[in-house]
Formats: structure tokens, C-alpha cells, sequence
């Protein structure tokens, strides 16, 4: 047999752990732990700190089956973030610790813990998505396009021109895709399988990404304005699909008329908004040092009202009808806030939630936060993450080609290293556990965004594409892909791989690929268990990931491998593996037990699902 | 050879490594990395998080010296808090992060990131310093004591009557210790060799713990009323000692002036300092359910501004000339302020921290915390704790008689076990690696206090005992010892060792204890490396603790064993041991190196001292 987390006993936080995992302030949490009967605990208490002092209360056994011991353990819900952990005492092991990390034979810190909030909380929607990403001026130009004039600071292109990804128009070289042209495309946004449509900034700004906004009150107007936003709000709404916004809460663009005002009148009340260097200073704290980014000061109450709060901010006016936006991506949500001794991100996060909030409906607040996001994640923080650290960075180590151009991740350096399996489930591990189950459940995992290299080019083959994008669709959290990512475009980095949708030239479109994106959609939206289950891993090892996921409906086994490797035999009793277990995708044959092992096909690349119950 | 962590990377937070552990803001802080050669990485980088944004700067190599090379690098300090780690690539380790709990082949997370905070931090002195627990009534007799009469809720007992800690008169049973009797007692606190004197409450209440107070505006007048403690101040002072008290800011008793007026008077501004269930209601929020210990509400302005604020408040003025107390420990710090959806601890930490502050002096502000302390030791928290988890915990757990009567761990199930040496070291890098460097060097190393079992009992040899102690004067942190365990005083729970000091009964004291205590102590202050230095362990396995402590000008070798074991053999160059090592405890032979082995004794119990360099 291969060395399985199997015998070992698990605790996460999906419905069959725990039932209700956003329980009210002032009450209790029922929360199960299972222990195979090979770990033999025979006691079990669960700890957690109300109010900051450290509890234990004994667990009993609430029921048995053939191979595992469920334990339920009652958790007082005294505060609004809950953190808790298993003692498991009895058995070979001995006295031992259980956390999000895994079992520990010593006193561990909270680090790890288990964790969970109160209501309100993210959308139960959000569960479910499947997110598209589409950068507006890529994506798709509609007629009304070739009308328009180009402005003054851009270099137009056309749309079979290479993307000037290195040289002096990187930022400025203007496709001019637009809105239209979005509502245009929903039928293939649908036919891969999207239901959210999540598009980066729309606000007019001096440049191709727009992220350096010149006002947060209008569509930009070489977007097609606000007509071409309700036009596209109501077409996606009409198919049942949702439409989220990008808004960048930590600075403007230096073209804002608020920065504009700030820069010529000493006095005006927008000063307060950006930190100069002095009063009568024209020097500012910009974002990473780009001048065309001034940096947002929160201590101005003028700020926060006009920009996070009530439904007439910013942050508000979109999330109402016509415009009827359901949620915001925000960028450079970690950063936010902060400065030197200054951190305001929990006061900008509390406003923002209370504006969702008190819109009656139910948007999602979603940052972007490529590393530790867990300070940032309680129950007055963001929703979710753009999820780099927990799902991006590990999968791209796993999965890379050791020859591969691709460009550094951000916060780390130049040379990514090739990674085993272990070192994937690890950090998968370690970020997971750090926050609420919610907000993994909700996060996106990313392949590719418009920040990073394609993950064709990270991985160089079709195969192991496939292998990378069955990962997103079956793993922790909600998949997101980067238009362009399901017909196999390329590039080394974010701005290489900002090409525009190749509309005209479908048979450049690797369609395998897109049947590929288009199985992987069907069978999570069709699955409990991949939308809302847990995840027990089975083997990470070298070139082979295995895990399960699983629902009170359904049990699913899912097999990554990066190459050929040994084959893997695991009990099939911890797999619970009672008949045999069809595969649903992959093309693999059914599993079966032969003398209470099973055994996973070990050629590869290869990405396999097999249904256990 | 014993595998031993003599070939890891090795990085903490000791002058060695971090020169200044109190950068200023804005500014940078060069720290330093130790690489043995038989790692053979190539490649540092430092990792940190200026305002949330993951950056890595390049290392360069400092210096190589026979056996290791000693990276250096910039940090960044652009935040009030500020924490890092390393990656280390090349060599058969291959990639890799160093953290404050070791090695790891994977993306972790920010958990265990090595960390500093910019000025102020806790006084210098702090770090030096042997700290001597005093509870007043158990403590000496005054010849004033006899003159006073004994209040209506206290049963006066002799000095020589067993201690009731199980029957009703656990909280009101008196012996009548007073101010006056420990200065008649500073002597021998001076002959253990302690600096630092701590008072358990001086408060009037209506108990013999005193926590429960009556008024925090005078001395208790059974302890002698503000003169005796005048008297104590100067005396302490005069020898160059200094002197805490105990401030309970969790809440007052419910005979406290406050507490009576919010109950009889609906309208008085003392209802909003107490948690009533209803504008007319009788009910409150009481510590643990205890009704004598209502909680203190720091919604209210004017209770921050009596209890916490300012030179007058009573936080202020009992550190203002006479009394001029060096700082508060805070009783049941971890809990203050938190309450269901209120957490108002750092509010109360803030204010504190100003009042100190503006003493002008240099004062100590610590914090009873029994579990992770780390989220509240930032930058405007307490400056250290009660070091229960890091400390006492593990130390116990791994020196325990299997058959001690000792009761429970707060926290920890009825029957806490005996764990080898590996559950110690990892329990301590795990709560040392989540917090400044700076508050780990200052907070207090405990084996027993007013609310624990006895050492004594716990060990139940003077063997083991000596090894104890030991531990307490050369690991991390400042010891603290409560009075009578040097001597050798039982008791299996708090209550319990609350025995009053037998200076009429010397023959009872055990001799070869206080002798070790001394020794111990006057190592400790002569020593550089253990007031100063860092701690690299060396090994931590089974029956045996070993560990280096290293300053600049000087490194020693300490050994704990808990029973005999199989000797330790550890290569001559990991240890840095040229010639001889001669031992300054336990009476060992000096260390040698044959054939580049070093082997320490196996026979145990023992506790051991070399002098390296």
C-alpha cells in the first residue's frame, strides 16, 4: 500500500463536519471529528477560547461505521470569530493535537485551528459560481466600436496586432473591446459552463487595464457608458448568470478630478485624501511608487462616505438597479489601508460590508490578496480572496514545465522551483486552515488572471493543461478562469497574456481544450460534492495528488498526475470503496477492490473522477 | 552521532542575528542568517510584507567562519509590526523556508514568520531581570499584623495551620501576611538573588487573593495602608530592586464602590462600567460566573479614564512617586475586554501602554495569558506575558511524575500527560516563533505561581526538581519563582500552594534546593548568554533537552535530562568547541571533542552547564 492520509483521523469544515458553519453569536456549534478504527483514540475533546480563555469539553461518539468513529463535539459560538481544534487521546499515537495542519504530539499555538464566523457571511451563491474573467478591452469589440474615437493617450490596434506586452505601449496600446461586445459573447460564456461574469475595471481611465480610474461615476464611455453596463446587466441576468465589478479601493488615477482638485487647491476637502508629503507639498505616496496611482488616505471621513458607504458611494451606486452589479472584486484589497503606521483595511472591509449589506440583496465582496489573506478574512473582513497562496502557487509548482518562460510569481523569486506533490498538499494545507471554511469555499482558484502567465504556458502541453484545469474545477473553491484560458492562449505574464479573444480565427481555438473546461463545468455543477463538499487528501506523493471529495450525497475520487509514475494502491476501506466505483471523467476504468486494495492507474498526464457512492 | 538540529539553518531573534530588535519606523533592519556548510545553500532571499504587498530582497554573504556561513539582509521596517522569514535554495535541501519553527519544503503561511515591532517595546531591565511572586497574606507577618483586628469576612488562622484550599473557607481563610513583613523579608529574596519583586493585589477586598477588589485607590489597611507600601517601595529601591503590582483591569470586586453604585443607582455613570442584562435590571456579566467579579465594560469613556488613563487614573498613579511601582502584571489580561461581539483589549493595551508611557520611567506592562498570547503583544499591546504556553506547559508535561496528584493545566484535560522532549521543543519554537523576539526575552519563564501545583509536587524529586529550575534560569525569558519554591514547598494545585512561608520552621526548608536556586541565579546574571542570547537547540529527544545560548561575547552549552538515557554525541565543530569546555553547573566533567564527537553524560536526572567561549 502507498502511504495514505487515510488512516489518519479529519476534520474540515463542510456540512457533514459541520453542519452549520456560520452559527449565531450566543450559541452553540455541533461539530463532528472521524477517527478511523485504525488510530484507536478512545477520548476526544474539542477546545476553543471564549472570550480568549481556553475551554475543553469532552466529545462522544455519535456513531460508527465500518472503519471510522464519528465524534461530535459541542463548540460555543461566544464570539464572532470562533476558533477551535481536537485532543484525540487513547491508541498507538497517543496524546495528540488535531488542526487544520494535521495531527500534532504537542501543545500547538491557535495558528491552525479550525476556524469559523457568524452570520452574515459570504453569498451562498458564491459557493457555486464558476467565474469568467474578462479585461474589457480583450475581450470583444462590437460594432459600435469602430465609431468611436480613439483618445489621446492611446495607440490603437488592431485585433490580430501582437500585444505589445514589453515595450512602451504596454499600457496604452487600445484593442477598444467594449461592452457590447461582452453581451455579445454571453452564449459562449454560457457554453463552457460560466455563471458569473466578473469583469476588470470599467471606469474610464488612461489606460488599456484601467485600473488608474479618472472617475468612479460613469462607465467609460469608449466601453459603450452606462447604457452598454445595463444592457449587459440585463442580458446576463436575464440567463440567470450574475455580473460582478472591479473596484480598486486603494488609490485613484492621478487624472481623478479628486487628485486633480487635491493637487490644485491647498485647502479642498479632497487633500485629505491622498497622502502628500506636506501641506504644501506636490509630493505623494503613490502605489509601488507609479505616480499615475496616488494612494487612498482613510482617516478622511469625506473619503470613506463618498467612496464605501451607504447606496449613493461608489461602492454602492453600482450594486443598484439599472446597474444592479451583484459584487465587487476589489483590487489591491490587501494593500489597502495600509501605510507605515497607518492601517485602516478593517475599517474600509467594515464599511464596504455594511453597504452590501443594506442593498437587500446578497453581493459578494472579494479581494485580491495573493498571499496570507487570514488577518483580513474575519467576520467584519472580505468575503474571499482571489486565492493565489491556497490554489495558484501550489498548483503552478506542482505542474510546471521545468523549461517553462514563465515569469516570476509575484512575491516570490525569479526561479519558481518545480515542487513535489507534498509540497503542493502542504501549502494547501497550511492556507486553508488559517481562515473560515466559507471564505476558502468561496475563493476563486485561478489558473490564470490577467495579473499572471497563461497556464498553457506554465505547463507547456495540452495534457497536463487538462490536469491543471480538472484541479480548479474539483478542488477547495470556486473556479475562475481568465477568458482565453479554455482555448489554450498563451503568454509569460500578466500583460503578455492580455491578447484579445480570437473571435475571427476559431481555428486557432484548441478544441479539446474547450471540451475539456466544458466536462469539468458540467460535472462540478452537477456534483454536491465538488460545489459543497470537503476535501480529504488520499496521496500526495512526488507526481501524483489523489483526494476525496465529499458530500452526505456523494463521494467522489478525484486523481491528478503531472507524469507517469508507480501506480498507488490504497485500502479500500478507507476509501469506503463498497462495489466498484464508475469513473466520470478521465476515461479511466471503473475501480475495484482486489484483496482490500485499490489500485490508481499510474500513466500520465492524467486527470481522472471516479464516483465511490 | 544523535541527530541534532546542529545542521539546520539557524535564524532568531538574539543580537547575533538581529542587531536592533527595535528599528524605527521607515527605517530598515539588517538581519543575519546562519547557514552550516553541510546544508550548502547558495541563495538567501529575506521575505517580508511592507503594508501587505509580499516582497523578497536579496542576502549576501556576511562572513564564513570553519563551519558555517553567515548570511546578511535588509528588511524593510514600514510597519509598526513587521515580520520576515527566508527562503534558502541550492544544496541537497533544495527550496526551501526558514521560519521560527524550522525548515519547510513548501509556500507556508505567515504563521510562524519571524517578527519585530518598532519602539517602544518593554524596558531594557526586563530582560535581565529574576522576578519573586509574593501573595501578601502568605507571605510574612508583620509584628503590626498582631495589632490589627480581623475584618467580618475573614477566619484568621495561625501561621503554622495547614492551608484549607478545598473547603469553604478557601478564599476567606487569613494568616494576616502584610507589606511590612516582606520588607522585614528582603534579605533573602535578595540572597535567592532576585531583583524584581511581585505583589499579588495590595487592594482592599473581601478575600485572601485579593482579586476581587473592594477599591484600587489604597492599600489595603491589613497590609499596612499606602505607608507600609512606601516603606516597601523605598526599601526595594534603595537595594537597586524593583517593584510590580497586580491590577485587575478584567473587573472589580462587587463590594467596589463603582460596582454598588451601578446597582443602586439606575441613573449613575458607574451603570455603563458593568454588563447589565437590561436598563433595569440586576443582572450582570460576571468573570467565569463568579458573582463577586463583575465584569468591567470599556464601552465606557469615563471607566477607561478612571482605571486606565493618565497619571491620575489608577493604572497612573500607583506608579508615580511614593509607591513609584516599575509596572503592573494585569490579572486575567487575555480576557479583558472581550465579551460576545465586544473586544475592547486593544483599546485597554493602548491606553496602558500611554500611561506608561508618560510616567517618563521605564515601566513594565505584562499580562496574564495562559494559551497563544501572540495576537495581543503587537505593537501596542502588552509588552510580555505570563509565558504559561510556552513555558511552564511544556516544561511540566516533560518532567512530570507519571504518578503526581498534580490537577489540571488550565486548558488541558484532567490528566495531562508525560511528553518526551520532542513535544517540549516543538511546543516552545511553535509559541516562541509567533511573537516578537522582544516580548519573549522579557516575558516570565514560570514552573509555579499562586494559581498552579507546586514544582515541587509536580516532579516530586529534588532531582528532578533541580532540573526544573534549572530550565527556568537558562531558557528564554525572565524567571519568575513564587516564594517558597525555592525551599522546596508542595501543593498540587493553586489554591493549595499557597502555603504560608515557614520562617519559623528553617529546619523544614530544603538546603540543597535554595543552594541550586542561588547558584542558578548568580549564573544567569553573570551571564551574557543567558540574559541576552539566543537559543538554538541542539537535541530534543526522549529523556534529553539540549540547547546552545549565544551572545557575542559568550556561548554556552546546557543539558537537561529527565531520567538516564543512551549518551548524546553531537559533532565538535556543529557545537563551535575548539579545546575544552569546562562546566559551570552540575558539577560534569569538562566537554572534550574525540574524534570530533562531543559526548554528553547520560546519567540522569541531571542539569548541566559548559562554557563554550
Amino acid at each position: 500500500m502507498t502511504p495514505s492520509y487515510l488512516s489518519l483521523p479529519h476534520h474540515d469544515g463542510s456540512a457533514a463536519h459541520v453542519p452549520d458553519d456560520a452559527p449565531e453569536l450566543g450559541g452553540t456549534a455541533t461539530v463532528f471529528v472521524r477517527v478511523p478504527h485504525d488510530d484507536g483514540a478512545s477520548d476526544v475533546h474539542v477546545r476553543s477560547t471564549p472570550d480568549a480563555e481556553a475551554e475543553m469539553w469532552p466529545g462522544v461518539v455519535d456513531r460508527k461505521t465500518d472503519t471510522e468513529t464519528w465524534w461530535r463535539c459541542e463548540v460555543p459560538v461566544r464570539n464572532p470569530g470562533t476558533h477551535y481544534r481536537f485532543l484525540l487521546q487513547g491508541g498507538p499515537r497517543g496524546y495528540r493535537w488535531l488542526t487544520g495542519t494535521g495531527l500534532h504530539p504537542h501543545e500547538v499555538s491557535d495558528a491552525y485551528d479550525f476556524t469559523f464566523t457568524t452570520p452574515p457571511g459570504p453569498p451562498e451563491w458564491a459557493r457555486d459560481a464558476f467565474v469568467y474573467q474578462i479585461f474589457p478591452d480583450r475581450f470583444a469589440r462590437s460594432p459600435a466600436a469602430d465609431a468611436r474615437s480613439v483618445p489621446h493617450w492611446a495607440v490603437p490596434a488592431a485585433w490580430d496586432d501582437p500585444v505589445d506586452s514589453l515595450g512602451p505601449t504596454v499600457a496604452t496600446q487600445f484593442y477598444g473591446g467594449d461592452l457590447d461586445g461582452v453581451t455579445a459573447h454571453l452564449d459562449h460564456i454560457a457554453d463552457v459552463g460560466a455563471d458569473t461574469v466578473y469583469l476588470t475595471p470599467f471606469f474610464p481611465a488612461e489606460s488599456n487595464h484601467r485600473y488608474n480610474a479618472t472617475d468612479f461615476a460613469v462607465v467609460d464611455p469608449l466601453l459603450g457608458g452606462e447604457d452598454a453596463l445595463v444592457r449587459l446587466s440585463d442580458a446576463v441576468h436575464r440567463r440567470g448568470m450574475r455580473l460582478l465589478g472591479d473596484l480598486t479601493t486603494n488609490h485613484s488615477g492621478d487624472t481623478h478630478e479628486w487628485f486633480r482638485t487635491a493637487m490644485s487647491d491647498r485647502r479642498a476637502v479632497e487633500r485629505e485624501f491622498y497622502y502628500f508629503a506636506g501641506p504644501d507639498s506636490d509630493e505623494y505616496e503613490a502605489w509601488l511608487g507609479y505616480e499615475t496611482l496616488p494612494k487612498f488616505r482613510f482617516a478622511s471621513a469625506e473619503l470613506r462616505r463618498r467612496l464605501l458607504e451607504g447606496p449613493t458611494s461608489i461602492a454602492g451606486r453600482w450594486l443598484q438597479p439599472p446597474f444592479a452589479l451583484d459584487g465587487w472584486r476589489v483590487d489591491v484589497g490587501h494593500m489597502t489601508g495600509r501605510r507605515l503606521a497607518d492601517d485602516f483595511n478593517a475599517d474600509v472591509t467594515r464599511a464596504l460590508r455594511r453597504t452590501l449589506a443594506d442593498t437587500g440583496r446578497d453581493p459578494l465582496l472579494l479581494a485580491e490578496h495573493s498571499f496570507d489573506a487570514s488577518g483580513d478574512l474575519g467576520p467584519d473582513g472580505w468575503h474571499a480572496v482571489m486565492d493565489y497562496a491556497t490554489f495558484t502557487t501550489p498548483i503552478r509548482s506542482w505542474l510546471r514545465d521545468p523549461d517553462t518562460d514563465e515569469h516570476r510569481h509575484p512575491g516570490l523569486p525569479p526561479l519558481v522551483p518545480r515542487l513535489p506533490a507534498e509540497s503542493a498538499a502542504a501549502t494547501m494545507r497550511e492556507h486553508v486552515a488559517r481562515r473560515p471554511w466559507r471564505a476558502t469555499a468561496t475563493s476563486w482558484s485561478i489558473l490564470s488572471s490577467h495579473d499572471t502567465a497563461r497556464i498553457r504556458t506554465i505547463v507547456r502541453t495540452r495534457e497536463l493543461h487538462e490536469v491543471a484545469a480538472g484541479l480548479v474545477f474539483t478542488m477547495l473553491g470556486a473556479p475562475m478562469v481568465f477568458a482565453g484560458d479554455e482555448i489554450g492562449l498563451t503568454g509569460t505574464f500578466g500583460e503578455d497574456a492580455r491578447t484579445p479573444f480570437p473571435w475571427q480565427r476559431e481555428d486557432t481555438w484548441d478544441r479539446h481544450t474547450l471540451d475539456a473546461y466544458r466536462s469539468l463545468a458540467a460535472l462540478r455543477r452537477g456534483s454536491p460534492a465538488l460545489r459543497r463538499g470537503g476535501l480529504r487528501w488520499v496521496v500526495a506523493q512526488g507526481d501524483t495528488l489523489a483526494f476525496l471529495r465529499e458530500a452526505p450525497e456523494e463521494r467522489l475520487l478525484v486523481l491528478a498526475q503531472r507524469s507517469s509514475a508507480d501506480p498507488v494502491s490504497v485500502p479500500a476501506a478507507g476509501l469506503g470503496l463498497g462495489g466498484e466505483a464508475p469513473n466520470v471523467f478521465g476515461g479511466a476504468p471503473a475501480l475495484v477492490s482486489r484483496e482490500g486494495a485499490v489500485a490508481l492507474p499510474g500513466d500520465g498526464p492524467t486527470f481522472q473522477v471516479w464516483r465511490l457512492s
